[in-house]
């Protein structure tokens, strides 16, 4: 049987992927009386008077949302909000199979980002945070930023975020491999949207030497006309510092790192040649990479990751997005800031030991259940220390919280 | 430890009462593929192409959303949305125990009416169906009869149809003990609110020959001017059809039903004197009755009904709502109709035979697991007489299905 028949079958004989786990039985009249009335009018009042009590009385603490409207479902794109549902089911499965943490698949029927930030604020109160996914650019930057100024939870574009924090965390550890300093790295990346301007993000933040965005028509610089709209010009500001200017081509040249979140076959061996020695690439469009990593590798790069998984060196979000979020969930953080994601990265980048580093293994396997206790341990921190932590738990028992989670799934 | 420490206990020890089940494992590679990328791009592919295939591929088909706003919280009132999070997942808990029916809570902090609307006709697509609960009235009719608009799914307010079904069990039962035709009594209810608003309806659809809406200042009838609002000057077209003036106390005399869904205490020994032989109360008001079990036995009545569990014959939601939305979602219904929420009551009333019948035992007990299945069949069977199904299956198989996973869970 081919892959579509499989996984056709696999979602029919399942009907769909996830149910409801009720953690209270309800088998005598006292369960009852508790769970439900009049027991459960004393929970209530105790909300009713104090707004945070409902994380001690409900399961608001453990249930993230997934939202998306499906306009920008893995590579197939805007196929609208009830196709995208089988994904944000999946989506669920692995947070928690990855996490310990339950996720619901909100997908919105519209396009309209007002309409999806005033629907995430009035449902908020049952969740513990919000996952963003498969929203198309430029939408998805303004959806999270309206939703970071009405929402008091945790709110990440794993399409943005997670895959940024991956692609560091693959950075990180090839660093260590190739001898350079992260500071005096330059950096092109190939893609100006949802993941393309995260990473620079990320890296700006990080004191990266140089960043160069290029979108289809070259790279983005202070002042460029053509094609831009306000998060390129915003990046345009803060990027590209020595104003460069040129096709991909020409401004992939003498840079130490490629990242390609764009399409496949758009890089070719003289565009790597022309790269500094030691040149990192990052081919993760998928499913055909920006170039094949035999090719890029016989032009002279030594570290080739893609996001495909028959391939070494796997950028894959799961090795990020449910760590981040028991992290997260866990010291009730009010949001997923900058450092928490860095310090997710560099949770990814400790799971590979200097002893086990090699050109082909700078990004840990997704099987590995180390990942998420010690994501959750480094988010958690990162958390505490920026203040955005609502109650005192210490990272360490944030890592062993999650290390039984997932030892009882 | 009385009930108020062991309820937020057993709240703070689970921390909440749901949690997300996965359906499918993965734990390998290939698992991986089928429920996430690559394969899961086939069932989106295919529902992309025809929306029904939705129910198919993912979990849709067995998953409702309970939606309130708070406004109306057991008999706590307006808490708000967060406060009412500990009931929603209550009956989260219950929708599974005795339906088999995935139920996730959707707090929305709004009283507008548009607004709960608009985001629940957004969010539509993840759900097979939506029950509301707890919304105020008058703003949950608005709210349904919009909601039944712009949704292709069923709609079920809980407070409403749930608690009028039930209440309709109890009377078909009653009046086979005190042989009586339904076509032939006088009903009087007291509280024009979403329950007893719904149970008029019910009632008069079944052509009773009278039923008497009332208020705080008495009778409901065509020209009242006091106090009226749409929904009751819609009820004054249909109802007191001999335009009965005056107060309960004036209106209950020469009745043979009392329905009380109004306050504890309303109702006295001569109010009951004043009824027809072999009457009929249901007082149920919470936690206090409208008249004590006793007290109106002791003044004549035939048979009491409250909303207590500690007391015979308990009106009791619970009865009819996990049935109503199993039978709704396995012929995949687009409403919940008048046909199916009698069908119902039929099948509540018909779980007690003949020989068992008997002033204290007109309503069947919650933890009958009999229940479920016989609703879900009876429900089924309505449906599909009245053309709301969407698949083939016959009520035998939706009882047998039932049955089935009552057992399993």
């Amino acid at each position: 049987m081919d892959l579509r028949e499989r996984a056709l079958n696999f979602h029919k004989l399942h009907k769909g992927k996830i149910a409801l786990h009720c953690k209270v039985p309800v088998e005598t009249r006292e369960q009852m009386t508790l769970a439900y009335t009049p027991g459960v009018a004393e929970p209530c009042l105790e909300i009713n008077k104090c707004y945070d009590k409902i994380y001690d009385y409900t399961a608001k603490s453990n249930w993230i949302a997934i939202v998306t409207n499906g306009t920008a479902v893995l590579g197939l794109g805007d196929i609208g909000a009830p196709a995208g549902l089988p994904v944000m089911e999946g989506k669920a499965v692995l947070f928690k199979a990855f996490g310990g943490v339950d996720a619901f698949p909100l997908c919105l029927e519209t396009k309209d980002s007002k309409e999806i930030v005033n629907t995430v604020k009035l449902l908020q109160c049952s969740f513990g945070g919000i996952n963003l996914e498969d929203i198309k650019a430029p939408e998805c930057f303004e959806i999270e930023t309206e939703l970071k100024k009405v929402c008091s939870i945790p709110i990440f574009h794993d399409d943005q975020h997670g895959t940024a924090v991956v692609s560091l965390a693959a950075i990180f550890n090839s660093l260590k491999l190739i001898k350079k300093n992260l500071k005096d790295i330059k950096v092109v990346i190939n893609g100006a949207g949802a993941a393309g301007i995260a990473i620079a993000k990320l890296l700006i933040k990080l004191e990266v030497k140089d960043v160069i965005l290029c979108d289809t028509i070259g790279a983005i610089y202070d002042g460029r006309q053509e094609k831009m709209n306000k998060h390129k010009i915003e990046m345009s500001k803060i990027s590209n510092k020595f104003v460069e200017k040129g096709t991909l081509r020409e401004i992939i040249k003498d840079k130490d790192v490629f990242i390609g979140v764009s399409v496949g076959n758009c890089v070719d061996s003289d565009m790597i040649k022309s790269m500094n020695k030691d040149s990192i690439i990052m081919a993760m469009a998928n499913p055909i990479p920006e170039i094949s990593p035999d090719l890029a590798k016989k032009a002279g790069a030594r570290i080739v990751c893609t996001g495909r998984s028959d391939y070494p060196n796997q950028v894959n979000n799961v090795l990020a997005f449910p760590g981040i979020f028991r992290g997260a969930l866990d010291v009730r953080a009010s949001d997923i800031n900058d450092d928490m994601k860095i310090a997710a990265a560099k949770a990814i980048a400790g799971i590979i030991t200097s002893e086990e580093l090699d050109e082909d293994y700078v990004i840990p396997v997704p099987f590995d259940l180390r990942i998420a206790p010690k994501v959750a341990e480094y988010v958690a921190r990162a958390a505490i220390l920026t203040k955005v932590n609502r109650i005192h738990i210490t990272p360490e028992e944030v890592r062993e919280n999650t290390e039984k989670l997932l030892k009882k799934i």
